[in-house]
């Protein structure tokens, strides 16, 4: 069909893989003829800022769409300094494998024509996805997906129409979005269908910390709760119904998650797999070797369980996109597979996660080792030093490390990518606890959070640290059952902060040796302190001087007080 | 000589290592009996910290001896919290291996004992060390190793005594003191013998790019200047004498290095490694089966390279702490060694390096590919994004990882703890660039620095990027060689920002493939943007122009500006 000496690359897709496949394999091979085609207006975006966009702290949309220096990138862009043919506001309607052509419909003038390739990529993304409740067709009830998304939820807040916004689902979009509403001056309730917010990032124990570091007049979080429908009047949303109540507002986000847009490749008999995502070779090939996919519509190697997950991200989606671009021109290029790695900041707190949660490496049969260790993120006596509780999940048997998650105001994305590292290179707890990290005051502790957590964990494995859980703890006190709280902490933080219950027998750890004897030896002893670090230490002393049934709790106050007890001030 | 039955352990040094080592055993082993010899008055401080005493940023002493919740870690702390018996301002003398015993003086009463060991510990750390020039008696030279130290240095500074201080030195401490004494209205001028600063952490390109950020009015920094004397009046010291000059001043911090204390354990015949450290094994024992070393007095085992350094750290001397806690009851713990990790922050720009310079790679003989490749910390459309400039250095054979360098305002903290991980596992450039790290704007940039600098190290290994250094060009240019300096940046650009000597001609990227035919094509062409990031595209046009002699200059204006060429604005 093309007498022209260089090979044609169509890349269906002009988000993030499909540019990126694109601009790798013309800068590879000047002579292939390289054509992306994009059903919306706008190309190459940031789709991860859109939150940012709709709280104002990105101003312009275009901020989604510059590169660095202030270019947009358009098609004028890509046509000089890409050289691909960027076709914008044109549909791919279907894929003839035999015939190596793309049918497309330019959505400007409805034209249809047959693009031929010799490599075609599919880059299609995922889309926004709602369980089917009534009231999904309302006005205002929306999903945060694209732009077009972002533009109408800012003009709505902006123009004052919204006083209370529902996001439905406490996930990544919705709770990014609650921090923009939240500056915005909207009153944001969050439903969650889940007992937890970010259920697969997050451990129950970890999203109940994440739960008591918001800030209470941010927005309300309601989880377990089921929507039923969306009730509006003329035509606009004004409640959320669930199977606890009902909730005014005057603006819905549907953030429940995303699924990955496959319906092109489905037609064209291209194989999907298990995940509902194109399947892909490590090659990122489809079953049909000249058709690549890569980005969210493409499922990823998980190289600590071997399985293939869903996972779609704008980072992995770029290093989809470079493979892609290699193999189409003559490359072998593998791509690994991810180990799970996510972050967020949501009013002010961090959240990362690594790896598997516990709770994911129990269901894949692992024998798990997990344990909190709340920490600094860097030297105390030096200025901005922040709290951040970390998790670490390691394999019981081996200390193989499984996952990490990462919640405070500290600098959890240093120690999240530490992990995703460690994990991505089969490292145990003792690797960790060994790793040379950069250490100097302004920077980091002395003996880095991560490091300390692995040694928590290995003390828990060889028997010298006996820690419980502030919920099994919890648990025992509900059922009435006799234990002694012992807050070791100094006088004057117990004068500032008392525990809220009272029943808390105080004795500072610095006095604990000589003042063992006041305490019973006949019921367990559970140690608490802020970060457990004390506390570990008295349930040594403890534990020297007989009373063998001694506990500290573990990840102290931190996480006592988001299981139940209140700790004043 | 003790009926006691448990195990007695003394711990000579209680800065880092020995009371770490201490405090680890004691929680092993409840029967332990456990001494701490210390010749100061303080145990287990910051070190690192007192650099930030001497600016203030730390208020008090008491700062850096204090636990997280506010317990000064004194006798008192040692004896009630881990049960140790502390003995502060005690002087170990000489130890008996066959007696085993110390000898030990107790320097505020003189009286002299022999403590009896069972396992002993030397972990007696370094001092400050300074070449043998005249002057060093004099009043107000000092050095910045322990508390006291600080104490007169600041009490000096606060009773502004000191206009003008001489630093000699640029190494983390000279930088970091540097940064404290500007805090303090201090005039600073740096003396370094090498020719850069930070001879051991950056290569030369690096160390010019970090003298370029360095805010010009904080400290002259005279590199490649040998100190020959200081000179003084009534005793104290008025002037720094060099080869190349006089340097009046009212102070002199010698920051030159440190060198192990080996004295006692050479005494005593214990093996001293060739980095004149005390020899130890994976274990930290040394060649006396009973005694252990670690800390700054002891030798490590360099990961890369398998041979073992002086690397004297905080950090490091708390894992050997730990290990050698388990060891000394009973367990069976490996050092497993250092990969070089360090990290500094100075006059607002950071500072961090792990692994081999490309320097030291080369002379370990390594065939090495290294690359430089500007970047910025998070996304660049949301707030508060800082750039900075990693190196990576990497076997060219094997493409296996070698060290990183890490320069400028941003987060470099978390890129060197990646690649110290990387390194420790043996990664490779291609490992390094499928890291799945965590992406969200306000953390990161969807493709992380780290994996675009191991992308554009494997397109300089592939033959698609084509650089060429900025010291390389500006010799070429030196000899007159006739060339053209492409500047590809937007015409906005280069109005607010020309490069200052004339000679570029300006083509914006965006114009480049319509003016190829504007370029002469038989000289070669240097692309220069500053990122490099648009002069690597530049590059790859003209190359498939025809243009094959084009390369763009590595690192861009970033490292160009410190190569000699001034940018105006």
């Amino acid at each position: 069909m093309s007498t022209d000496s260089g090979s044609r690359i169509v890349v269906i897709g002009g988000v993030a893989c499909g540019p990126k496949a694109a601009a790798r394999a013309g800068r590879r091979d000047p002579n292939a003829k390289i054509t992306i085609i994009e059903r919306g207006p706008y190309v190459s975006y940031a789709g991860c800022g859109l939150p940012y966009f709709v709280g104002g702290t990105v101003p312009e949309l275009n901020g989604l769409m510059t590169t660095t220096y202030g270019a947009v990138r358009d098609a004028a862009y890509f046509s000089a300094v890409k050289a691909v043919d960027l076709k914008l506001r044109t549909e791919a309607l279907s894929i003839d494998r035999q015939a190596k052509t793309v049918r497309v419909r330019n959505l400007e003038d409805d034209r249809e024509e047959d693009i031929p390739y010799d490599k075609l990529v599919v880059a299609t993304g995922a889309e926004a996805w709602s369980p089917p409740i009534q009231g999904l067709d309302l006005d205002r009830v929306l999903s945060l997906h694209v732009p077009p998304d972002a533009v109408r939820m800012r003009e709505l807040v902006e123009g004052g129409e919204v006083d209370h916004a529902v996001i439905i689902g406490a996930g990544r979009t919705g709770l990014e979005t609650a921090e923009a509403l939240f500056g915005q001056a909207v009153d944001v309730t969050i439903v969650e269908l889940a007992d937890q917010m970010l259920p697969t990032t997050l451990d129950a124990d970890m999203a109940c910390l994440l739960a008591s570091l918001l800030p209470k007049d941010a927005a309300a979080i309601r989880t377990g709760e089921k929507v039923l429908r969306l009730e509006g009047a003329d035509g606009v949303v004004t409640k959320v119904v669930t199977d606890k109540g009902e909730i005014e507002c005057d603006m819905v986000l549907m953030a429940v998650g995303v699924r990955p847009n496959v319906g092109l490749a489905k037609a064209a008999g291209l194989e999907i797999g298990a995940t509902g995502a194109i399947a892909v070779d490590d090659h990122c090939r489809t079953s049909d070797p000249d058709v690549y996919a890569g980005g969210d519509c493409a499922e990823c190697l998980h190289r600590l369980t071997g399985k293939k997950v869903f996972a779609p991200l704008g980072s992995t989606a770029n290093r989809h996109g470079r493979v892609i671009g290699d193999n189409l021109t003559g490359g072998d290029e593998v791509f690994p597979g991810v180990v799970g790695t996510g972050i967020l900041k949501v009013l002010g707190i961090n959240v990362a996660g690594t790896g598997l949660t516990e709770t994911a490496a129990r269901k894949e049969g692992y024998d798990v080792i997990a344990c909190i260790a709340p920490s600094q993120d860097h030297a105390h006596y030096y200025p901005g030093a922040k709290s951040f509780v970390p998790k670490l999940v390691a394999d019981a048997k081996t200390g193989k490390l499984l996952g990490g998650q990462f919640v405070g105001r500290g600098d959890v994305a240093k120690r999240a990518d530490v992990l995703a590292t460690a994990i991505t290179f089969g490292a145990t707890l003792r690797d960790v606890a060994n790793l040379d990290l950069a250490y100097a005051p302004p920077f980091s502790t002395a003996i880095d959070a991560l490091a300390t957590a692995a040694n928590v964990a290995r003390n828990k494995q060889a028997g010298i640290a006996r820690s419980i859980s502030p919920a099994d703890l919890r648990a025992i006190m509900d059922r009435g059952e006799p234990v002694v709280v012992l807050d070791v902490r100094e006088r004057r933080e117990v004068e500032k902060h008392p525990i809220g219950n009272g029943d808390a027998i105080s004795i500072p750890l610095s006095e604990l040796r000589k003042r063992v004897t006041e305490l019973p030896v006949d019921k367990p002893v559970f140690c608490l302190c802020p970060r457990a670090v004390r506390a570990y230490e008295a349930s040594v002393i403890l534990r020297d001087a007989g009373l063998t049934q001694t506990r500290f709790v573990e990840g102290g106050m931190h996480l006592w007080s988001c299981a139940g007890d209140e700790i004043e001030g």
